[in-house]
């Protein structure tokens, strides 16, 4: 597999994409929601998966492809290549905001994470990485992650964490807010994996993110030495919806072990 | 006084240090802390603000100067024409991310704001008002604000207020995150002002804010119909840290009478 090619091919795909969507600001935007009244859904999310799907079936006929938005493969297991997008990571913000969201692409070969790409498209910022050569943004390397403290760390973690809910002991959680520097919440967390791994932020945390939420920044993440993993400290199935948690080391250990504590 | 005069001084004097700032990047920069370990202030604050006041106190030797860093005048009530500047809002994104802080500027005379600035120095976008006179982000007019239901608001909301606290019952907050469409937090009071101002969230509230936190960006607010109070509904003081809320007008009734109950 010539991973070279693969890689630039994707960045020209996620470019392009990328204009078609800043573009897309001058229609008018259908906006629906999906599984409930927040989760948004637009014309644009789906067209912009339909054209990354178009041009992968006809580029790369043996692969296979999971997009949020449905139009792909079913995908029961890892076996083989597969590219995992989400074409507009954090909608909600494209509807409200139209900024502060993200191309996602994870491209992986039996289970293996070999490139990921996150791209920030009103900023023009293009978050990428290939296993084994180092991440980037833009033209830049970026460093490996220093270890932090709980004290130093800024968190992202979305507010209705700490509220009860049924994934974690929320008290514990309580004790973080109170320790750590400070927590922000972008509401993409493609974006929020990209600012832990240029060390934005030193964790991000979701009770609840799909395949094509993370495929992308895991790749990345790992190459400048965040760990990424489930609550259990396993590596994200990338086959359904799961509690999620990037960080330093040091600092992604402390955290499963007193402040993120699975309810049972 | 020549209004439109010392709102143009007022514009070059911001991009001017806004330019600073960017330029600080290439040297060392000093982190201190103030009021707590995660109040953080650099050199660069400080020789912001001194140059502020410089600046002003050279132009405008009649007019008063309130600073975060403290390099100005000591204020105890509003009479005569003031200038309320805070030189990096958000501090610990200036030092993590190096980016999403503002200069924030007000100019009242009084005690009624007059002029009003945001600078988000890494975008390069300048968030401006002067009374009557309507709303800008760069050279683009802002629109009216839109009423808005809790059901489809994005609030501004740090994690930490849903947490017990001294200041209101975070039982009926947590209601709040459980109705809205979703919360955000960004780390720049003055940022999330703007972002009320320019439609990206529907409100911001905090629980403790400065007047140079605000003074800027409550007279933005109001040229687009946003109402910013503190949590009784009246008017910030200025003269001192307080809780604070901005939204649009029904809004802001709601969640002051459901959702935002202080502790008596």
């Amino acid at each position: 597999m010539d991973w070279g090619l693969i890689d630039r091919y994707a960045k020209s795909l996620i470019k392009e994409a990328g204009h078609k969507i800043r573009l897309s600001f001058f229609d008018q935007i259908h906006i629906d929601s999906k599984s409930n009244a927040n989760d948004l859904v637009t014309n644009i999310d789906k067209e912009i998966e339909q054209f990354f799907i178009k041009q992968i079936q006809t580029s790369f006929p043996g692969h296979k492809i999971l997009g949020e938005e449905g139009f792909g493969d079913e995908i029961n297991s890892l076996n083989g290549t597969i590219w995992i997008v989400d074409p507009i990571d954090g909608t909600m913000n494209f509807v409200h905001q139209k900024r502060n969201f993200a191309i996602s692409l994870g491209i992986y070969q039996d289970g293996v994470g070999i490139l990921g790409y996150i791209y920030d498209v009103i900023r023009d910022e293009l978050y990428s990485a290939k296993k084994g050569e180092g991440a980037y943004v833009n033209d830049e390397r970026l460093p490996k992650l220093e270890e932090d403290s709980i004290q130093e760390a800024i968190i992202g973690i979305n507010a209705r964490w700490v509220a009860p809910n049924r994934y974690i002991d929320h008290e514990k959680l309580l004790g973080l807010i109170q320790h750590c520097r400070g927590t922000r919440s972008y509401g993409s967390a493609a974006l929020e994996l990209a600012y832990v791994s240029s060390g934005k932020l030193s964790a991000y945390v979701s009770m609840r993110l799909s395949p094509w939420d993370i495929a992308g920044g895991k790749v990345i993440a790992q190459e400048v030495g965040a760990v990424a993993t489930n609550l259990e400290g396993e590596p994200p199935s990338l086959l359904g919806p799961e509690p999620f948690i990037v960080a330093r080391e040091g600092l992604h250990h402390e955290l499963l072990t007193k402040y993120i504590v699975q309810k049972r």
